[in-house]
């Protein structure tokens, strides 16, 4: 049986939904949760979905996914452009990734353009709101079936 | 009737699938038409398939697809990082818009990591291969639904 | 009944009073939570008080804040230049904001002068030592009435 | 009999009048071409007004100038910031020539700062709208007078 | 009856005409005045014409056109790249503003380039010799009018 | 008895409560200096409240305070960051100094951050409004006693 | 038979000869046309001399290059420091290609330092003037040889 | 008797000899674990051996230092270039410190040059691989008998 | 009869002496006056030497210097990193200047390290303390002469 | 008769053959030496060829060719990016001057794309492999002859 | 019989233990040699000690190096930062190489940080005083070992 | 008797009078060492005064210097900006120092207005021709009095 994947979220993300709506929509991380599960189940697969506000936190995630996934779909959030802890964990990792954001991080303030996750990355979707996780889930499942 | 999707595609892409097929695999560009066609048609939608190697033209058909098209997936390739007359033609059509780069362009040389477009684009999907066009065919669908 | 402040302090101020005393003067932190206390009083107010080395805790306790405080007085010592995910919080938490410094971290290393947090604190004091603590909790008291 | 002036506009200038209002007026570009008009009839000249999206047309255009024009007027556009090509052209024409810019570049972003044709124009005028075009008539007609 | 138009010439200009004739010509201040004077009247206007080398009295005196005044012109000359305070009043006055170079900026010295003027008025014309404040004021009446 | 604190204010402060009241609010200069007044003489201090626009006034101020002051509230306001002059004026002082901001400069335009005062101020406090005088004085009647 | 070398010239060198005659000399692009043919014949190669304003064009040519010639002398002109376009067309190429400048670049204005081209040729001959074409048909000869 | 040396590793290395074996080699942190002991033994010392791949734990850990240990070896990897918590919570410690990179971090990418570490560690070893730890460990011995 | 030489003195010279004497020594301004005088009287020249903290006052002086002076020595202080006006002055004046700076600037902050008046002096003297003013007349009527 | 070519090497330049070969190729700097000759003989002239380590024997040649040679042509290796003192001896010398680089220095380290020398040469090859000193010789001559 | 270490000393270390003690220590350069020689022979090694304060002599050192030692133990001193013909040198030596700075210096001034040769060296040791070269000794026995 | 002062020159001065005469004018080298000696006798002091093309060579005399000179003279010429071989002999020496120009820097190229040596010279004489080594001897001996 396949191993899940594991979508993984950083810091603020569990407050999805509420914070800045106008920014973020209102769908909440929950819903997230079960977008992603339907996805993956229409691909035979299944997801394995965390939150955290804490860098090593994910970067333990990280780590017990090397063992225990078949693919990341990860959304760094806060971290995404200071944490090469992160990087390090997922090249250590070695597996299919794919990094989502939620808004269009290019048409944010300049310092969040720039993404250490992205250096590893195998895809990066940004700006499609919730449902980049679904294309992510998507295109996860084609990495991982090729 | 809803107007087709324009697919516009910048320089050299007419060579995808024989230039750097490391790089860029072994899919045709027609390949890619023939995708954009077949996940159109799965949502009731139609595509106006173009390539070419000239600035001046693109925006020619962006300022076409104002008129004509209900929105717009642009590969703008070796204009990406300079285009500023891209970026206001897409301005100026102001349609929904998906911006694909075949490979993970944060990967490649610095100079490839900045793009005009992604300041005007709703989204960005980089690096899942051609498989990015059919991610940005879904994502318009939906955009133009909503 | 109002709700409390919360005076948030970040990494190695649990050292305060005994680090570089030349430079932070021989004050102890709980010193510090009295003199907030007191401060507050006066407004009638009460105050929450607390230390954390961990960004993620940090972020944890603002997200706290967001639903159980009045206002927040924020000294982000070493996570001031470098934490977007303690900037987002404050961000999604929406309350007023006083951040405080010790130090005048001007007269500090270049890469002490640049603040994430300033970017969304209503107010920013530095330099004032243990007393811009109780600055702050006058300003914030101030902001709260308003 | 005096060679006419030419008033070449580069891309997305087609759209005045359509595009992003607010920025740019209601005025249509055909209403710029009469009041150029009206203004070089005043000083004695005729005005031959062209616009184009292709950056390499704009160079044809400008050598073409050399031999047929008196003067030149140029609204660069996108390709204010970025076209070397440009620039070798109007160096070579070495003729009189004024630029306009419609909107007041200096509060636009960063990038529309810099301008390659300002290296070798007479004059720059910027931000008064349409009627830019008219002040531009009127000093390159003393110029050629001159 | 219309208030003035102030036409305020920033540091060295008292000494135009005679001092590196060859960048700014012959003509002197005296001289402008006359020409704005003139120029001001077919437009049923009149001007009050000052110069300073003193940031500060040229602070006063946009802040006496705040009061005093229908509309700014500016050639703030040394002051131009640097004078944040002069921005800052020009802000405060809120008229409308037209900002004069006598020699075009751009292809002088790099240090040049940049103007805090520019930040906050509504058209920039550099390189029109001393007409540039003839095309100043015509744009000005236009402003005025409307 | 004790020199007055000198409180010193630049260029177009004198304007406050009229210039751009959204983000100064509607306070004058003169309920400030009644404010400073009454914080003061809680302290059993006394102020001397002054406004310039030029530098060089304020530079003459603070030599004044040298001899005639026990203590400096400086707003520098639009020579924050451009003013050595200020600034070694205020080394050769040698007296408790606070610095204060009605705004947060923080969250202003990017040039609007760097502070040369703030490299000799004792304490920086920014973003508190009127207030922020306020804090100021009582942080200074502190160094003073101290 | 050996196919054709293919010397392609970029925006504004059908001007060589009349065009700043101290900077790039008299001799025209059809004496250059001559000059490449006669070396070439030396050689026992041939010549397809080409020049074009249009950056779009090159890059259509570079292609053509890729199926109908045995290498390529690219003097890219005004689009040598920013075309990406053309970079990415001579890498899918993939021919022996020798970059030509007329003059020495590295003495003109800083802006014309960089060349994208470079990053992609073998050999970069610059300020030989004409003679600098001569040069690299004769390198060119000796890459296609080995 | 004196305390133990403290050696503390940052986030990922507790994967080192299965992260990367190009890059880090095939011996595992308990190997260096033991390593640290045998060296430390030949000097009469002990080691307290830690890994974390949280930066708030590193700084708990380094604080508990400053009371029981007696000196610090630390590779802070993926942290190194960013924690300014981790470098203030060592400037409290106030031990002897020396710094180990596994990997030579100069021959890497550019964002690993950088150590906020470095500014406070009395020696660096980097690029000797494990062996770097037991230099690290006769160096501190050194120190600490000063 | 030669006209006299100008020695100008930027702002905080008249404090010299007094304010940190460990930098500029205990000499003060009156003291360097006669210095000046006793050194011009030794070349049989005079001096006319002024002070101002005000930068227009500085730029009226240079004017002034212009008609009524011989040659500049000027020591520009705080005035000397940002005073354009200044430097427009000097280049107006076109008198022998010479640049004098009581302490050795380049072993001083960055910020102090640019001059703009450097640009249109005929000599720079830097640290050779209140000699420098000396060596500086010497100077200054050997340009004379010649 | 004609004074020789002086053919100048830089250092480490002695390698050449020897050292990374699949970057410099087999041929050795003896073998230059022949080509050079030959070459020159081709057009009547004579080479002097020497290779030092030391700038400053480099400095010394470059001035003795200033007595005794017709031109120069200078390979200086690793002193390219940082040898002003060459650069001023290539000045003072006022010689033609070709400056040869074996391999295409654009396409290596960032740090060797800057070359002092290109400031004051006439031409420069670079990526013509050791036959870029044949077509320098070549060069040279043409410009000796002119 | 195993060929020598050279360890290569460069400008001003044969000052050592004179020059600024209390950055360098007392030990003298022959009291390092000393050190070096017994260090080594502990492995069975031998040393081939020198120092130069000429680049050119370190250049020749390291290529009689390449063909007379086993490995390089280099302190660059002041031409670390600087020297690409070291660093070249050190490339086509392709031996065994460990730098040594007697400081860290990374604690010093801003472009001390930087070394050429840290991107060539095995391994880099700085700060250990002139211990750095005991570890060093080992290291490299070490590396010749393997 | 007092030690000589040493007066070195750098690359290139042997040159003096000889290369680029509108630059450095027509005095030579031993007229330079003949002033010297002239003015130093004045003083009752003796030179010792060099030239030397090679870093390394200056290097050496500096240090020659430490044992043997009062004080030193350098013009560094071409190394001016680049040696830090140079400035840590300087600071070895711990000698009176006095740094000379011939030409003003700051009105050459820009990469000519850093230098090393003004980090630790005493004072800094640029732009006074060869009279700056008059004024530099004046000084020293001052220096060395005192």
């Amino acid at each position: 049986m396949t191993k899940p994947l594991f979508v993984l979220n950083g810091p603020n993300l569990n407050l999805l939904g509420q914070r800045e709506p106008d920014k973020y929509g209102t769908t909440t991380l929950a819903d997230v949760h079960v977008l992603c599960q339907e996805t993956a189940a229409e691909q035979d697969l299944t997801v394995d979905f965390r939150q955290s506000n804490h860098e090593g936190t994910l970067v333990d995630w990280i780590q017990e996914a090397r063992v225990e996934a078949s693919g990341i779909i990860l959304n760094p959030a806060g971290y995404t452009t200071t944490s090469i802890a992160i990087m390090d964990a997922l090249l250590a990792a070695g597996l299919p990734l794919v990094e989502v954001h939620v808004t269009n991080i290019h048409q944010r303030e300049e310092f969040r353009h720039h993404s250490y996750v992205s250096k590893v990355a195998n895809a990066v979707i940004a700006g499609a709101g919730v449902h980049g996780y679904q294309l992510a889930v998507q295109h996860l499942a084609r990495l991982i079936r090729a």
